[in-house]
């Protein structure tokens, strides 16, 4: 491919919009363009390493005997009122209707268009298990879509299913796309990327595991332990402090707090740690508009999914009325008189001399007791895990809490979607049964830009070889130079007979110029031809990492570059 | 792959809602599944013949320099508001709003999306010609979808957008894209594809040629005349028949024809050829409502692209209310007494001795001359063509009308999108100008289906080699021989150390079961192992077409094998 026939456009300046490095890069190199909120197209360099991180992804799904095959974008509403998730899911899940007026929706994930193809051939226990992939576009109405590619309202995704007779054959299968994803990444140059427990959300099921790259810009939050190695995905790992019991337990007192709304206010206020006070945080449930309360240590934050979970349906921050009989900026459990459902993190089990609210405004409560003052109360688990935290796995006191992005996703799924939609099998003995499901994701457009965030400088990405968009940057300096030009030509060809992928520039442009071109392109290997070079008959070989760099005499260079194409692809090996 | 986990059920009966038998055999044979009306998944076979498809559409398309991109499967309107599509378009563009209410359309084509893809990239002369094209999702909400994978609302395409500085750049690149076309059909299996010219439609533009495949079953119809090889769909084809002119012209004269409405009653009534009659066909136009009558020659039919070409905007069958002034089953263009657009259809210049209506309940003429009687009419081409008519190049009364199914096309659009959205580029002058474009579509599945068509017999498809799901189907007969199960594994894992593509099928089944599964996978050789075969030391190689049968001693299998795949794959080689 000769640069100058690339289409799309190279440029220097950060675009405004671009909050990350993989997404501004990605503009600037001329990667990818903005259509709409979320919605992008794809320049050719982009979609090179898009089929490239297909194809890794699709011979390790081969691997595991997965079989690719095909949905729909567009399917109508009732396969996803079989399932339920047509009413249960809000409005991320895209719904309209056809020119006869029929409901239907946009592919966001598609295990009912999975159980729909397989419910009558999984009909009997023998041809099981069994795995079923596909690599295709979802559009996902998301409220907030940022950083570039990491969040998108449309994109592409390999999503697979897996069927079986039993928890144990899941969990073996399970195990087994656990390793083909540590695979994936590796071979697309971030062996980096690590596993954590999650919460399953929306899909249903218990166990499941998330891959992460830790980055700065994740939007994601990893509570690990460096200790035992326990990582958990903030929605998914117990929340366990101290308790802050004082020796001596003061009276329940109530004080003059005017105008003090927030609990910091108070604490400052009234010279109170704010670890010592009890904080009311107002949900309403999205169905009923019920209210519920949920009393937090004043330091710590609800965690939104791990409520919902319990509670099991959607809320939303409360908007507190007057009839409510809620008093807000002045809530407690004492003399709390509206009807609402409250409920105690365990961050404040057995805590004293705690200020809270006195439910009236103006007043607070200095002196609470929990276990004096609400010996029933049941405690769980509502609060983000921060750092500093008791690791529920080895109990030491050495949580910290990272960010990263989600690069895919493996869940347990059981019988959630193969129930409700009337999917079954019959055993040896002619007995009726549920088949048990896993499904698994990636999506392809962020694991791009997820490596890009990880292999980067200020110039531009540094490409793994296996999904660069090209394997070798030709760069003809001072083509105007009729030998140079002709010796460049002739390098282009004997690279490309060597079976080397190839992107060209001999534009009559400046070094400078040329080189911050194909630092954007990040290609991993750079071919410098030039009349200097060529008056002692090398060319410069030079790695875009920077490890590697040599004059090389000219009928060497294609073996030369040939032996460190294969060196760099050998580093995105799977183990 | 082990046929026993192949996902996907083969079945005998003819479903009874498939009318083509592509179709029946696609869903008999495991290929693909019914989601929604014209919605389909797909199962591994389908998914393995279309990526091939996609494989050598991607190859053709890089040999002439095209570049793969990604656009968008959801746009924003705005960008169809820009073309003037958002309001051209029918019901078939699928509209919807998000989340927060923009409207958004599902991509059924994607010129909108290309030209704001290249928009800048494209300022300045120096950067043309380029083409850039995807192989994406479509969705086409089709009034009738029908015949299986021929015509759905879901489709992957490949779609392609050049984009040139002069008319003759356009033209020679088009010339390019002609016969890339060719190789991939060709290459796809079926070189008998033919090439029409055609009515450009929605898409607009001047040039354009569809691909098509004849078969009985195909919804379109084409003009061929065999002395001159003229070609045209029937869009495109213009209608020429001699003009029927007695010698002796009869008086004008108005006779009772009680209760006939239609022309057939009333040439019946009279005793005349309905060819001697002048047939009204009234439209009502969609914006306006407005009348549009045309006469045409009584055993014609009106083509209504034709007629929508013909006044620029869209048409529908009339209701002919009484206020009209139009007396419905009496119509005729004397006297015709009604606010409405006029038109004749070429059919009838220089006819006289016609039967027309009489413009008033139970009355029609006979004796109508059109040169005495309208002098000043004027004639244009309305007519569907028939066979027997004028070829429109060679003159000789020789078309005939042939049905196909339309396979690829290409358009030359011109300025069409780069106009209306902005689109421009500075010549070596600085002289500013609109870039000229073409487009050139392939649907992938609907080329499966009629690859399908072409090459299939009762029992199943006969895949070329190029398409195939896989290369070789092995069949182990009494598979529970342990001696013949043992030399069949054997022979899988020689086929495929040998680099061959094999479906492996060591059921425990009978003959026939396990042969009609084969012939409806279609894959186009088949070796046989089975404990007779193993007694003479042979197995059995036949191919899926028949051309090819023969017992091969059991080492020299694979090799004949491997020569027979490339001695088929050699037939799907493009000129």
């Amino acid at each position: 491919m000769k640069l100058d026939k690339l289409v799309g456009e190279r440029f220097k300046e950060k675009p405004s919009d671009c909050v990350v490095d993989s997404h501004a890069l990605m503009v600037r190199g001329g990667y990818m363009k903005f259509v709409s909120n979320g919605i992008y197209s794809s320049y050719m360099p982009l979609r090179r390493i898009t089929k490239k991180i297909e194809n890794i992804i699709r011979e390790e799904m081969d691997r595991i005997d997965g079989q690719e095959v095909s949905f729909p974008v567009v399917m109508p509403a009732s396969l996803w009122e079989e399932s339920g998730r047509y009413q249960a899911i809000d409005n991320s899940l895209c719904r309209f209707k056809d020119r006869n007026g029929s409901p239907m929706v946009l592919g966001m994930t598609h295990e009912e268009a999975a159980v729909q193809l397989v419910r009558e051939y999984g009909n009997t226990y023998n041809r099981y298990p069994f795995m079923i992939y596909q690599i295709q576009t979802k559009f996902r109405d998301e409220a907030r879509p940022r950083a570039g590619l990491i969040r998108v309202r449309e994109f592409t995704m390999k999503d697979a299913y897996s069927f079986h007779t039993s928890q144990e054959d899941l969990e073996q299968y399970y195990a087994k796309c656990y390793h083909a994803y540590e695979r994936i990444f590796a071979r697309a140059g971030i062996p980096e990327t690590i596993v954590v427990e999650s919460d399953s959300g929306m899909m249903g099921g218990n166990i499941s595991h998330e891959y992460m790259l830790l980055t700065a810009i994740g939007e994601d939050s990893i509570a690990i332990c460096p200790e035992c190695g326990y990582r958990a995905n903030m929605e998914a790992a117990e929340s366990i402090i101290e308790p802050l019991h004082d020796d001596v337990s003061e009276e329940l007192t109530k004080v003059h707090t005017p105008e003090m709304h927030t609990i910091e206010e108070v604490c400052d206020f009234l010279k109170a740690d704010p670890k010592k006070s009890l904080k009311a945080v107002v949900y309403q449930k999205n169905m009923t508009d019920e209210y519920v309360i949920v009393f937090i240590r004043g330091d710590l934050d609800v965690n939104e999914t791990k409520l919902t979970n319990f509670l099991g349906e959607n809320i939303h921050p409360a908007v507190i009325t007057e009839e409510s009989g809620i008093v807000a900026g002045f809530i407690g459990p004492k003399n709390l008189n509206a009807e609402c459902t409250v409920l105690f993190d365990a961050s404040v089990k057995g805590c004293n001399n705690l200020v809270t609210g006195a439910n009236e405004p103006d007043y607070h409560y200095t002196g609470l007791d929990m276990d004096r003052d609400f010996p029933d109360a049941e405690y769980h688990d509502f609060a983000k895990i921060i750092t500093g935290g008791i690791c529920p796995v080895c109990k030491k006191k050495a949580i910290t809490v990272s960010r990263g992005i989600e690069v895919g996703n493996i869940f347990q799924l059981g019988t959630k979607y193969t129930k409700s939609m009337g999917m079954s099998y019959l055993d040896e003995k002619g007995e009726s049964h549920t088949p048990i499901m896993g499904c698994y994701g990636i999506g392809v457009g962020r694991l791009a830009a997820s490596v890009c965030e990880a292999h980067h400088d200020e110039y531009g990405p540094i490409w793994p070889m296996s999904i660069a968009p090209w394997q070798v940057h030709l760069c003809c300096m001072k083509s105007a130079d009729e030998e140079a030009h002709a010796a460049a030509d002739k390098m282009y060809e004997d690279l490309q007979d060597a079976g080397l992928e190839v992107i060209y520039d001999d534009r009559k442009v400046s070094a400078g110029f040329m080189f911050s071109d194909a630092d954007l392109l990040g290609v991993p290997v750079r071919v410098i031809v030039s009349p200097r070079n060529l008056k002692e008959n090398v060319c410069e070989v030079v790695t875009r990492d920077k490890t590697y760099s040599a004059k090389v005499p000219v009928e060497e260079t294609v073996a030369t570059v040939k032996n460190l194409v294969n060196e760099l692809m050998a580093k995105c090996k799977a183990e």
